[in-house]
């Protein structure tokens, strides 16, 4: 067999690959002289050296290559880049194609364009190190390590003609995320999904360490990856035509392989799980660059993982040596007079949408369309009366969720880690399946190798595959137990941060938002006690820029359809919906849900005695179980003090606690002093922990007056009324907790103290005695009434 | 070769089993008649079902089969419960080996012994439902999924003659963090370090689903744990008699070898990565409950997840099934009439702290020793006068931990994400080495099986590894990028919830605290930018029990030695420290800095124009970079209006600004006053996100004249004084704060304000211009002369 590329074919590339690796190194070094058009000298070279030379070799060898078959095959391909600290050898193929300049027209083909394309990098005003927001083609900010491959799934789902080249560091190889990802073939149809071709680049070194993957025997290494239900194609090498030649035929190999698995599956009928192809490439890292600075290796060693040539006043010949590299990729002969890249190289680039920098997937705002969503009006439940009657609202959502399934067969997923039953969405399964490539046997239950509903035992790779799914023009929704959504708070950090740049990039169109339902929450943790009681994710993501994040509390079945519709059709936002799964009381009619969800927060007035007048104590409540409370600790107080005017405050968009000047959705002063008066006692029965309140409401006028229940870090396996005594957040606590706080009322009402004090007591003693809550508590609805049916 | 078991063995072994799933299903379901001395009724039954059967009946097995050979081998061996869903076989388990009873007198070996040990399961008032602290023999929360492998290989290091069993369940087999920890074992000195024998137990289902590693051919398996360096040996069926006899002859196998490994490393000096053996036990799932439940799959299926009869009082029909079942274990066979298991069965347990229960490893504050820790003084850096020279504090306390590594070269353990050195602590590798059994090449620096720096890209795995040996009885730090930290997020969460509730248990002993070492912080990413840059882990760390969570923000280098020095000396705790790696002045002499930390907060008299008097203002600071700009702005403040009378107050530990009713360390109100005035503008220059400091005083006096300053999520690759601009936590713009704050002011110093707001401008076009930050601010110290040397 002939080598894959004639020696024109591979002179071109190896041109290509020489003026990305040029201009990568003048991206790190150089504020002038960007053709080296003079003797380099330090006037042309930053002040500060900051950047990631080593893993930038191989991506750009890997991006002309890929540029190669796409040109010939016509491809559809998007560029993941796991080790983004290589960004400046993404910036440098997106602009040797051309489409950096088409989107910055400031840096043009010319040697003013390069000196502000190498200025601009990492530089006070400039572009970020890192495959960022701002680099054409990524849908992957590359400074944290570990999402490469679980996004590049994301986006291979339901786009069937695409191929996702993911490049895998090999130290970002060695992260939790990242090695739970290679199972996600086991979610992928390939009648339905494209394509994902990993290429683990072994390049040796992480900051200061060898990698332990490239120090496993290779005979281990192929074991492990097989054991991922790859093939893995090995390319090694530290002569460039040689792996020029055996990467362009290794590439021939693997994309046709991937045809002939499309072709099986989809025109053959094939239903078996390929065995996806993958490569292994093993090339030094910092490649190209220094072979040795200040006599120690540099080249195929950790030293070249940032800038190998450093300090370069005080080291005259470190200077030289700078120069010496950047003209080993002799820059006349890649680029001509007037500093543009000389045509015949240029012609190595696909054309318009297929060049990996322009194809709209990598700007998914681009494809999206809004989701179809069927009225959800229609799936209300029937309340005739506040508080008489009960539903599990996530059970409720599910019906509508169902529908939004249904009738988005192409555009909207569901993930969750093994939850969506246990979340009570199961409705979902009656119009499709779980995802499910494996194997399948009898007496399996809703497992498809085209079910749109994701589970995997890994919120990372929900998370990932969701924002994958979503950076790619489609929507989602990741189910998730309250508590467990933790172990993605660095990924959210990660979308959080993306989505706040791209607001700043014009020619980054709008996505999806990112919708969290949290169930299973903290209140409710039967089976599972105090590991499974945490509500702080909320406080983790206030944390973030407020254009981005969201968060809700729908009270009841009803408001969380109202919230859940209008998330979907939200974009730009990362939006936290935490709901109940247990049943609970419907308070609202789906008119007063959607009124209320709309204001974001209001009185109720059929559970309060002062509505219009001033009250004398506020009782506010988020949450389902402190809505709960906050509801039975009125009705005790109109039944044991009528004459105290009470007024009950719900608060459904967490953010209208903020002032309007913090929060796109906060409350002015007037509107939040109406509702929580300026001088009278608040005692706010909050969902999680209760400072947060005082944080988003420490401004306003009435602050001082805040009093606030909330979880406390106390729990275990218990009862549900148990669980809000332990943290005294019940009804009976609220009882007493207004009875102190209003001013007057502690003589009159001594007796109601003491009895609340006694029931507490006594429910104490009856779920130690019984392990049950008592009835009075358990059943409770709103008094004037048998419960209504329903 | 004959059975590995003789019938008289198997059948007592068989018994023991029977016995622990008796007891089992006993905690699950029964309040009463534990022994069915009488037909079961639903009197004998508790109201609320609540707990986990399926994984059960495997960890029972391996429990028993794990005691046959302790006994015969007289092994030290630790059970670490991956699937710790499966509490009640755990406490069967060592209810049965007797360590139970002597740790909970109250569960005597008695008929009412066994009715409490079933009431109290899952049980207001009684014990959590997964394993737990208050389990006998756990190091390891079984409550949250995935980090069973990684605490192992953690309790296993520096512990030579330990065996450590770790049953990992096939569903947290698909969480990242197990996914990563298989690659422990290049981790793994044979001859310094115990051994970890995975047994990954395949029992097919999640909640609701299939689990991937069950579902792919064997080959696939094999493969997968071969490249993962393991001998995979593998046990399956479903007839007890021939799993019990095929998993005595592996495990004789497996110890065999383990024995076999380590002998040839410490013996024979084999010096390669031995291939260690590992047990994959397939077996179905709620294995000996009920074959169907109305129709339906049940043993064998994702229906005996949790509770596999459910409803019984809807079903009476359930509860004969439940009797049924019970008695298909034979209790009259295992109890005597005393309800004491018999003493045949009971004779197979190990003695004394042979049993797993009893292991005091599994109470390592049993054996913690104090750490020989040199005195941190003597690492000083000496400061002739304040803010003059400059030190790298990380470099400076390097120092000292590499004499603390010296010291105590068995139980002390550095951890790091790959950033040992990038954190320029790496004086310590004079000491020691990174620990390393993969290959190492010539070239490669400090690389050694039997370092003691142990350094991976995975944050999952360094926090792990350092639960697991501190646990264990040991002491260590964990060295991480300030922003990634937040990767470990919820398993700092299960670690603080374990440390909350074993202060509540007499028989757990203290352990070494968690120290977390947080550098590369959010002011100096210059490499990096945003995606580095998040300093919420103090947010989500103060939302844990006050009693175990420390924060501290030392502003120099002898401050953070003096800090350093406190956390290592202390127990229970998790400790973050937050110190910054790149030159910053030094503040404070040896014994100011003691004097300082110790009060964890004080006014500074050298920054101060008003130290006893009352001040017109305060400016506060906490963090490395916030105080430099708040000693810049005093000095500022000194130069332009010196009649100004200015306080200069940082802090070092910040939960001295909590009320000392809400934690321990809080000021009281007096001393919070005196400090911080009850009516005087502060200027709070803090470290992360500004509202932590309003959280944090809110209830202070004077908290509605705290004016905070911090990162408000702005970043990119920038220099240092624009991230503090951009940020308005500089100087100048604190300057100006003051001049807004302190009543009739402002037209005073109108001239003041203009000058320093064209000071930001300039500054901000210099640093556009040239990349760089002016020498004012870049080297700029205190004035009044030139730089002390040093």
């Amino acid at each position: 067999m002939g080598e894959a590329l004639a020696p024109k074919e591979l002179e071109l590339l190896h041109a290509w690959w020489r003026a990305a690796n040029y201009l990568s190194v003048g991206q790190i070094y150089l504020l002038d002289n960007p053709l080296l058009r003079e003797p380099l000298t330090l006037d042309h070279v930053k002040p500060r050296l900051l950047g990631h030379w080593g893993t930038t070799p191989g991506l750009t060898l890997l991006y002309a290559h890929l540029n190669r078959v796409i040109r010939r095959d016509d491809l559809d391909a998007l560029f993941v880049t796991g080790p983004g600290h290589g960004g400046p050898g993404l910036v440098a193929s997106t602009y040797l194609e051309g489409t950096y300049t088409e989107i910055y027209p400031h840096i043009g083909h010319d040697e003013e364009g390069l000196r502000r394309l190498f200025r601009q990098f990492s530089f006070p005003g400039g572009i970020p190190s890192h495959v960022a927001p701002q680099t054409p083609g990524s849908i992957h900010e590359g400074g944290e390590l570990g999402y490469a491959l679980v996004h590049a799934y994301g986006a291979a789902f339901d786009h069937p003609g695409l191929l996702v080249c993911c490049v895998i560091g090999d130290g970002e190889a060695e992260t939790g995320p990242l090695a739970a990802s290679w199972h996600s073939n086991k979610f992928v149809d390939p009648v339905r999904d494209g394509a994902v071709l990993p290429v683990l680049h072994l390049n040796g070194y992480k900051i200061a360490n060898p990698t332990v993957l490239a120090r496993i025997p290779e005979p281990e290494l192929r074991s492990l990856l097989e054991g991922y239900g790859h093939a893995p194609y090995f390319v090694s090498g530290d002569d460039p035509a040689a792996v020029h030649q055996a990467l362009a035929a290794t590439l021939d190999e693997v994309v046709a392989e991937i045809a002939a698995i499309q072709r099986r599956a989809r025109e053959d009928g094939v239903r078996e799980r390929p065995r996806w192809p993958m490569i292994v490439l093993r090339t030094p890292k910092g490649w190209t660059g220094p072979k040795t600075v200040d006599g120690l290796p540099a080249e195929g060693s950790f030293r070249s993982h940032q800038v190998p040539l450093a300090g370069l006043r005080e080291h005259p010949e470190h200077l030289a040596q700078l120069e010496a590299w950047m003209r080993s990729y002799g820059p006349e002969e890649l680029f001509d007079d007037g500093g543009a890249l000389r045509p015949e190289i240029a012609a190595l680039a696909p054309d318009g949408p297929r060049r990996m920098g322009a194809n709209p997937v990598a700007n998914g705002g681009l494809l999206l369309a809004d989701l179809e969503l069927p009225d959800f009006r229609a799936y209300a439940v029937d309340v005739p009366a506040p508080a008489r009657s009960t539903s599990e609202a996530t059970r409720v959502l599910g019906t509508w969720l169902r529908d939004v399934v249904r009738s988005n067969p192409q555009t909207f997923r569901i993930m969750g880690p093994d939850e969506t039953a246990s979340n009570r969405l199961s409705a979902v399964f009656e119009a499709t399946d779980r995802a499910w490539a494996a194997e399948i046997r009898d007496g399996d239950e809703h497992l498809a190798p085209d079910g749109r509903v994701m589970e995997v035992l890994s919120e990372h790779l929900c998370q990932g595959w969701l924002e994958g799914y979503l950076l790619t023009g489609r929507h989602g929704l990741f189910n998730c137990y309250e508590a467990f959504i933790h172990i993605v708070d660095s990924m959210f950090n990660q979308h959080a941060k993306w989505l706040k740049v791209t607001r700043d990039i014009p020619w980054r169109r709008p996505i999806a938002s990112l919708n969290y339902l949290l169930s299973s929450h903290v209140w409710r943790q039967d089976h599972n006690g105090f590991s499974h009681q945490d509500p702080g994710f909320i406080d983790h993501v206030v944390n973030k820029k407020a254009e981005v994040v969201r968060v809700y509390l729908p009270p009841d079945a009803n408001c969380l359809l109202s919230v859940a519709d209008h998330c979907l059709r939200s974009r730009d936002y990362v939006n936290v919906i935490v709901a109940g799964k247990q049943p609970a009381l419907n308070f609202l009619t789906m008119d007063e849900a959607v009124a209320h969800c709309t204001r974001g927060i209001g009185i109720w007035p059929w559970a309060s005695t002062a509505v219009d007048e001033e009250p004398d104590v506020v009782l506010a409540c988020a949450g389902d179980a402190p809505t709960l409370e906050v509801v039975a600790a009125a009705a005790l107080l109109r039944e044991h003090l009528p004459d105290l005017r009470v007024r009950v405050v719900n608060v459904v968009d967490l953010m209208r606690l903020q002032p309007d000047t913090e929060h796109p959705h906060g409350l002015g002063d007037r509107e939040f002093d109406a509702l929580f008066t300026t001088s009278r006692p608040v005692i706010f029965a909050y969902h999680g922990y209760p400072w947060l309140i005082h944080r988003l409401t420490y401004r306003r006028t009435n602050h001082h007056e805040f009093h606030v229940r909330g979880y406390k870090e106390e729990g275990t396996t218990t009862t549900p009324f148990d669980m809000v005594m332990l943290n005294d957040l019940d009804r009976f606590g609220l009882v007493i907790d207004v009875i102190d706080r209003v001013p007057g009322l502690g003589e009159r009402a001594a007796g109601l103290r003491q009895r609340m004090s006694d029931e507490r007591l006594r429910h104490r003693a009856f779920t130690r005695e019984t392990g049950d809550d008592p009835a009075s508590v358990r059943d409770w609805v709103w008094p004037g009434g048998p419960p209504a049916a329903g």
